[in-house]
């Protein structure tokens, strides 16, 4: 299959660079773009679909950042495959569960198009660390060469128009998926999830909306679309994060100062299970990478940030499945996992 | 302080050799006797006492087993010493209250004999492994040469005299220390502590009568102590522990057959705490140090018994303070324990 070229990958977005990458494991925008005269996807026949598919790539092979993109058909791969797709964060959960469509995948899975999800095209540009106005530079950039090729639907009161008017406007969604472990341990996440709700935020679980937030992961998004120029949503969002990661980070140095040695006991215990167990959970390896990465920032623990990214992403079920070369019952996923995490511990 | 010499000692006993040593720790029979004419130490004047330790000191003298053994006057050490001797099963719990009477500790901690307890004389020799009967006649030799400058209190009727009815007559307690986890994680364990009882025997935690058992640990020993002979004893403790030896490895059987993955993970999980571990109770050391054992009888772990019997002694508190050279609070202790543990773990 085409698809497990990516098994022994990791997406360059994963690598630990970046501004604050222990703290903020990578920025991410997507924009939403549809195509004039054509309905949106949920009204549109197959002809149109088709239709879309082919303007689209016709748009890509003009893009120096697509034009050698690898485009999947989700149609010809199966369900497992998709959900491996989904959990690089390269389709939609809405994608995975079996929708029509494709995804252009780009260099190092850094940028990737998906036609014909929700929206005609949605573009997407992932970057490791705290980094959303750079992304939005280089994104910008390749819409502009796609539009010189695909007739977008615009408004010139709405902007850009969308499936869902949540998204019109700018189309853009921007996020950061952060990690906060301290301000969990000392119950201020709270606190700190109110206040970013409170400045037009959304705060949510690993995977966006409705899902639940495992291993003290975050995702920080913007709820408006409309009324802001791209650049103010990015700037936005970066500025409230740094004042997270200052919150978090502040509560880190408290920890270490009031209760040093039982949260030393927690990370090295944690490292410890990691490096031994035979039969593991995805949500108790979340969960334990999560003290293991408070280790690594708090100077306890060595362990290349681009490993603990990694290992978030391959612990989930399609990956074990996909790098065990099979299809496998819940037992032997933990199995697998197990082995899995042992491995690339003491790589 | 003349017992610091033990620190970095660890008694023969613990060595890991003998009969199915895998599954018991050691074999101990400890001889209860007194002198003629003087009373039981309960109502011995100071002068009886002195009287008793000066008999007691010359007749070792004559024993090739005791002339070179290290005499320690109960007095001169303080509370945390008496209890370090304790927790070596060098003292009973009752001298390291802070009893008077003396210690005589004989090559490597085989042979000793307390001096002044409740009997006059209680001599003990202890042993790696299943090897009640073998130990029996080392110590019926020591017990003949003491005899002949010692002048015991015996009756025709009775046998040796002892301070405590229970203990009359051969004035022996035999005992074996076994560790039954596969009989404890399959719930087959009260069924045996049962069958034990109604053979007559004791079953008890590790440090003997009134005390709970820990880490899978148990002392079997003998009830009666009139009405047979020595070698009975031994070998009816003997007969009964093969029994039970046999039972713990069906059911260790089984737990391979029947679930060795989740065996082997929770094996690897007690070891990868060990390993890593910042802070840790000695409570939950045992239970940890239990499932290593089972790991390396079940052949998952290659680990020397001699280092998990050494262990379960230096893991204790008066153990951890005297290794750190100080008197240490409980947090303190635990975080030494970790350190004594993880540092014996990796040589």
């Amino acid at each position: 299959m085409g698809i497990d070229r990516y098994i022994n990958r990791i997406g360059e977005w994963l690598n630990g660079s970046g501004e604050n990458a222990g703290i903020v494991i990578s920025s991410r925008i997507r924009l939403a773009r549809n195509i004039k005269g054509i309905p949106f996807s949920i009204f549109a026949s197959e002809r149109d679909c088709n239709e879309v598919a082919k303007m689209a790539c016709f748009a890509f092979s003009k893009s120096s950042y697509l034009a050698n993109a690898d485009i999947i058909d989700l149609r010809d791969i199966n369900d497992l495959g998709r959900q491996f797709l989904m959990e690089r964060h390269l389709i939609s959960i809405e994608a995975a569960k079996g929708q029509n469509g494709l995804v252009a995948i780009g260099d190092k899975e850094m940028i990737s198009v998906m036609v014909n999800e929700e929206d005609h095209l949605r573009l997407q540009i992932m970057g490791s660390g705290l980094g959303l106005l750079s992304l939005w530079r280089v994104i910008s950039q390749i819409d502009d060469t796609l539009s010189r090729n695909l007739d977008y639907a615009t408004s010139l009161n709405w902007g850009y128009l969308t499936a869902c008017p949540t998204n019109v406007g700018t189309g853009m969604r921007a996020s950061v998926y952060i990690h906060l472990p301290a301000l969990t341990i000392t119950n201020q996440i709270n606190k700190v999830l109110k206040a970013v709700s409170q400045l037009g935020l959304a705060i949510r679980g690993i995977h966006g909306e409705g899902t639940e937030s495992l291993g003290n992961l975050f995702q920080i998004s913007n709820q408006i679309t409309l009324g802001q120029t791209e650049d103010e949503i990015a700037d936005n969002i970066e500025r409230v994060t740094r004042q997270i990661i200052s919150h978090e980070q502040t509560a880190q140095k408290n920890l270490l100062e009031k209760a040093s040695k039982s949260i030393e006991d927690r990370i090295f215990r944690a490292y410890g299970i990691l490096k031994y167990s035979r039969l593991i959970s995805s949500k108790e390896t979340l969960n334990l990478l999560s003290q293991v990465r408070l280790g690594v920032n708090m100077g306890y623990l060595m362990i290349p940030l681009s490993t603990l990214n990694e290992l978030l992403i391959i612990i989930q079920p399609a990956h074990v499945q996909k790098i065990a070369g099979r299809i496998l019952g819940p037992k032997a996923r933990d199995e697998k996992r197990a082995e899995i995490i042992r491995q690339r511990l003491s790589q």
